[in-house]
């Protein structure tokens, strides 16, 4: 089944402790879609200035993810500029320049209509709501935010909640929207905000997802339970931008690919979301996730199995 | 098989955001042999004073765990004064009295002697040493440190290092040990000083267990892998105090219990090893251990294997 996504497609200049690279292709739904094209169909609605091109467009074409909702606007494309100098968990931003973003309005085209899953990626929740509202039918919506909405756009953000089946958030931001530095009891308070699982990523730790009711895991295992999926610790982690956007890729494309939503899909789809959250930091920007292969992906799946599962 | 031993039984008093109890049975030894005795036969060295009277000598007994090897000097118990009001992660050492601890010279009972496996629990590094020149035949030896021996007292741990099989510290005290921040490289390096096995605990993320040559799993798995236990996200953590050397216990204590070892059982004893500091830290000091079944430890067992696994 097909999804369809909303969120930024963007230039980012970013430096690590590997190096330095200048307006890479990026962007929460770049790295979503890309890594979610290895499981199912992807639609991307976003906008984008002049400088996007051909070069561009290719990177998605080669992963036969649908662009015509990528609107073109006079202007110039997002642009984020950070670092990860001191700390490799948490970006240092020194330039966002929202341009042609700042005045965007998400057509949603006749032809993703049909879509079931619907990704709202990090954006402003006004906007995210917006698109959630125009496809009323989906099956299943997931969504991620960042510390900014959380602090100085609650009340809109609490709007998009209410909509959404899965949030998927980092261990900060999920104890700052809930107001509560104990994770176990901030997300009981956001499941109640909305979503009926929420989804919380520990990075090198890996993901633990918590199940409310009305959860895919409710029925199974009762009122309020978990699920863990791995990371591996990595030798060298050359850039995270894009890991969390990677792993929900990963996470929702799996999900959308499989005939039935049932808790062992979810655990699956938990783990392919890692898998690719782990190739994404291996290299600069997208870089590693374009050149992936099915079979490393399902090799690293296995890689993951062993170091988690008893025998 | 026995398990020995040697490490600190003393006295704590504890400040927690779930409240206060003072001069509670604690100690490294206490907590690692409480956990343990759940899974085999355990034999304790260590010092106490005459403040240690039949009250606390039940508490081992109860467990059938083998106290000869507890010296009685006059003077009083090792005794410790934390609180971990800002952060359950990290204690904040108010009064540390060393007290009979400080000239103790430990003194293996003959009893001990065909003891197959050693615990060289959170101590002085040059007592550490002594008891495992003086064991030099035992199958398998772990052992714990904390970051005050790694800063001040490291050409005597190192030392130390070179007779280990299995060290288990926690991630800051790793990347300090071996002055690397990548936890991946900083455990090749320790394992190059000493211990095939690095086992890091990180808290309510769970454990990481790093083999290099000459480990249980290295013939299975090759040069260098991992393995990684979870814990489970805590709605109230009362206590943390004695969680690392719990885990230890159940860890070191399913090992010995087993008749084998093998990768599998490796495996097993770090599930073992989560479920016991997951125990631990549900209530002061040792109440919680004292308390348990071995049914209890069997069923969460099982949660930690819901938990992560796949099917």
């Amino acid at each position: 089944m097909a999804i369809t996504v909303v969120g930024s497609v963007a230039y980012d200049s970013i430096e690590t402790p590997a190096g330095r690279r200048e307006r890479c292709l990026g962007g929460a739904a770049t790295h979503f879609s890309l890594a979610a094209s290895f499981f199912t169909d992807v639609r991307v609605i976003a906008v984008v200035g002049e400088d996007f091109g051909p070069e561009q467009e290719a990177v998605f074409k080669k992963r036969n993810i649908d662009i015509q909702g990528i609107e073109r606007a006079p202007g110039k494309s997002f642009f984020w500029e950070g670092s990860y100098l001191d700390n490799l968990n948490e970006a240092k931003t020194h330039i966002t320049d929202l341009n042609v973003f700042a005045s965007f309005e998400p057509k949603i085209p006749d032809a993703y209509r049909d879509s079931e899953f619907l990704f709202l990626a990090n954006i402003d929740p006004v906007l995210q709501r917006r698109v959630r509202e125009a496809m009323p039918d989906v099956k299943l919506v997931a969504g991620d935010t960042m510390n900014y909405w959380i602090k100085d756009h609650k009340p809109a953000l609490l709007e998009v909640l209410k909509g959404l089946d899965i949030l998927l958030i980092n261990d900060t931001e999920a104890k700052m929207l809930a107001g509560n530095n104990n994770l176990v009891q901030a997300a009981k308070a956001v499941i109640d905000m909305g979503p009926h699982t929420l989804i919380v990523k520990h990075g090198e730790y890996g993901a633990t997802a918590f199940f409310g009711k009305g959860s895919i895991s409710h029925s199974a295992h009762g009122d309020f339970h978990a699920f863990r999926a791995p990371a591996l610790p990595l030798e060298e982690v050359v850039d995270p931008t894009g890991a969390g956007d990677s792993f929900a890729g990963g996470f929702f494309g799996y999900l959308a690919s499989q005939p039935e939503l049932t808790p062992a899909t979810f655990r699956r789809a938990m783990f392919y979301g890692s898998v690719m959250g782990y190739f994404a930091v291996e290299r600069f920007g997208t870089e590693r996730i374009q050149d992936l292969t099915r079979k490393e992906i399902d090799d690293r799946f296995i890689l993951f199995r062993e170091l988690t599962h008893l025998d």
